[in-house]
């Protein structure tokens, strides 16, 4: 057994007592009413950190919600510098009458622990509380074998809108030789991997105007284009009979997925009929000809209706030919696909889609996200892995995630190679009732932190200015 | 100068007066505010029949709004026997603000009427009171030369819900040789023209189920049917790149536009440009290739959307792949189509573009309208074009409506041949704000019932048993 281990088995009792304390705090984000325990969620933790002996933490203002960010500099000069990146706000509770058990009162039944905010994000932050403390224990240091950087947001689950703002602004306090991402997960609790992509987002709202005024169906119906009958004509037309998206020019900058991700991939324990009954709550896995289920949701882009109407759509029956028929389109981006060059071909094919009589607007949402992709050979990734297999006692895969968030921030903003170091399971319930956390994980996250800094600082790892 | 003529033209004075009364009973069926207003004007028709001299007038109650039924029985036995059909309740008058004089205080500017009903359709049934009492004067008869009946609802602005059962269960009281209804116009105010056709209708809601909960787009996007995308695809394989309907045998019984009314239809003095800036609000004549614009909306038949929705529709954006996408779809028919003989087609049609992953479901409404046509070659209508030709001075040629209504109902159950005798014109704006009728057009309308009185009993015009 490590020191490493020794340590966080010694002192999980003083992360069940964090976890119960911060816990307890409702840092609901998207919540004006909860805006007063967003921030005493925030001085929690920025206490938590003075209380383990970071020199530098600071509550920083945003237009929002405040993050904390806190600095613990190595005492060698010249050390690797690492950003860990996390967020103290959690989703909203509803349905209440779902919870088990209340969702601001810990409980604890068995190895896991049942609260909002559990493993999304307090709980994989603590481990990091916990790892530190680990590292410095077992390698007898009065200072991380890292300059450490904590930043921790209070808007993720708000879609982290001055987050980007935040970074620009603080980016000579931020950046890093390395970011550690911890707010993700495992494919499975026997199957350890780490985080090695996420797809990027764009979306646009179309509309088909036709005629100025709803038209009686039996007076004009078949004379007058029906904008509903060419708006479906146009989204029939994203996807061919392979599901492939028909848009030209859509696929030119998507990477291939490669041999060693297909053998990873080939390699990840998932059981698609559980998947269909379990969260996709679905009836077939239905996509792109040629790639698997895996494939579809981690490496491949997306033209998907998240919502359409148009004309009567209320009890009984209407006879009209509608004036309007609108659509909510969004793109999940894939590697090296960028929301900016795509915009102007799905223009172009909304263009070549709109027939006589009819009259297109494509509103595009914001810049949208880009995606991101951790390269397989990268030291980092490989330093993180040798951390995690270490705590893990088993080797460590790769997975993706297919939903688009800041990481991709970071990445562009910072400038600096990204890793993912998350313990969350797939059971989790993050977003829903009876949230709750693995406790055992969490020691396995405690126990990678304390190896990851060792691993950032040896010199086979750290690449300067990588 | 006919002596019918001399007397419509010597009484126009007595018709102002009826419509000044009668358009002041705000008569609107489907206001249930409105309903002793609708009582009212059936009462103030019943004492007009009375008054002009009607042996037999009754108020016939339904479930919904009341009837008025007037008979007057011709002095010669074996005369054949007449129905004359229309309506006494009225369209609401929302917006209000848009009438440059109030909806129910009738208002003359010129040679037009304005008020709420003053086309559609009690203008129309008080030229036939007129109509009738010039009859009686020229000819010296002191009965109609046929047997009159009148049969006008207080529910045709509701869609006539109880007027089918009215006339099953009333059928040996006004089953006649010919029914005329007068609750139509011409083409043109220079180009009479008598109603030869109305479209059937009959529609569904279509229901696309997917997953069972709302996905997240990025988690699960890609590889899940997306309901919208897969009703999308259903909708636009609904018509062929020609606007052909693709629903395999969905023109199976399609009457041919046969030689004469494509004559008559290329005669008729349409200016398509002035039909799209004007009622159609639209910017381009779009529809099944190989027909004109009048045969699209009068002899073809239609698949439309009137509706569709699904997913997140209010502002911002959410990403999700939705459970349900739902369509509204209605169906106009031509003869000989039958909404009976169509559902199975359409049934098979989705089930055969229902795709793995969805379920769908298809919901009819009610048993839908059939078509109707009126031969022209019968005897009826060869009467009421002498008629109507006589009181023009100048050829009447024929047109249909794109619309559906209680006329097929009258045919169906009553069995007899139907024509149309109606002078409203195009721009009466029937249905919409400043509704008026063109005074000269009911003075046509009256000489034209005068004639045809006569010319049904007449024996070269009249065919018992037809």
């Amino acid at each position: 057994m490590t020191a490493e281990r020794e340590y966080v088995e010694a002192n999980r009792d003083a992360l069940h007592a964090d976890l119960d304390a911060w816990l307890r705090i409702p840092s609901i984000s998207a919540d004006p009413e909860h805006a007063p325990d967003v921030r005493a969620s925030a001085e929690w933790l920025a206490a938590a950190f003075i209380r383990d002996g970071f020199p530098t933490v600071e509550i920083w203002d945003t237009p929002g919600a405040p993050a904390v960010f806190a600095e613990w500099p190595a005492a060698e000069p010249g050390a690797p510098t690492a950003l860990v990146y996390g967020h103290h706000d959690v989703q909203p509770v509803d349905p209440l009458e779902k919870w088990v058990t209340p969702p601001f009162e810990p409980t604890t039944r068995g190895e896991e622990l049942f609260a909002r905010g559990a493993a999304d994000d307090k709980g994989q932050l603590l481990f990091h509380l916990l790892g530190l403390r680990a590292h410095l224990a077992a390698t007898g240091r009065d200072t991380p074998a890292v300059t450490l950087r904590f930043l921790i947001e209070g808007e993720e689950e708000s879609g982290s809108p001055h987050f980007a703002e935040l970074l620009r602004a603080r980016r000579d306090r931020v950046a890093s030789d390395v970011t550690v991402v911890t707010d993700t997960g495992v494919f499975a609790r026997d199957f350890p991997t780490t985080t090695v992509g996420m797809r990027g987002l764009t979306g646009c709202e179309i509309q088909f105007h036709g005629p100025d005024v709803d038209l009686h169906s039996g007076s004009f119906g078949g004379a007058v284009a029906n904008p509903l009958t060419a708006l479906a004509k146009l989204l029939a037309a994203l996807h061919d009979e392979n599901g492939h998206i028909a848009i030209p020019g859509f696929y030119d900058s998507v990477l291939p997925i490669d041999d060693a991700e297909r053998k990873n991939n080939a390699g990840l324990p998932f059981d698609e009929q559980a998947w269909l009954d379990g969260p996709a709550r679905s009836r077939a896995a239905v996509g792109e000809a040629g790639f698997s289920t895996l494939e579809r949701t981690w490496a491949r882009p997306t033209a998907e209706i998240n919502g359409m109407w148009g004309g009567y759509t209320g009890p009984g029956h209407k006879t009209i030919v509608p004036t309007d028929a609108y659509a909510k389109l969004s793109f999940r981006l894939v590697p090296d696909q960028r929301g900016a060059a795509l915009r102007p071909l799905v223009q172009k094919f909304v263009a070549q889609h709109t027939p006589p009589g009819i009259t297109a607007t494509v509103e595009w949402e914001s810049d949208g996200v880009a995606p991101l992709r951790v390269p397989l050979d990268s030291p980092e990734l490989r330093a993180l892995v040798r951390a995690m297999e270490k705590s893990f006692g088993q080797p460590v895969g790769f997975s993706r995630e297919g939903g688009s968030g800041p990481e991709a921030d970071l990445v562009e903003i910072l400038g600096a190679p990204l890793v993912f170091l998350g313990v969350g399971l797939p059971d989790d319930a993050i977003h829903s009732p009876n949230e709750k956390v693995t406790l055992p994980m969490l020691e396995r996250g405690a126990e990678a932190a304390a190896y990851l800094w060792s691993e950032l600082a040896s010199p086979g790892t750290h690449q300067p200015g990588s």
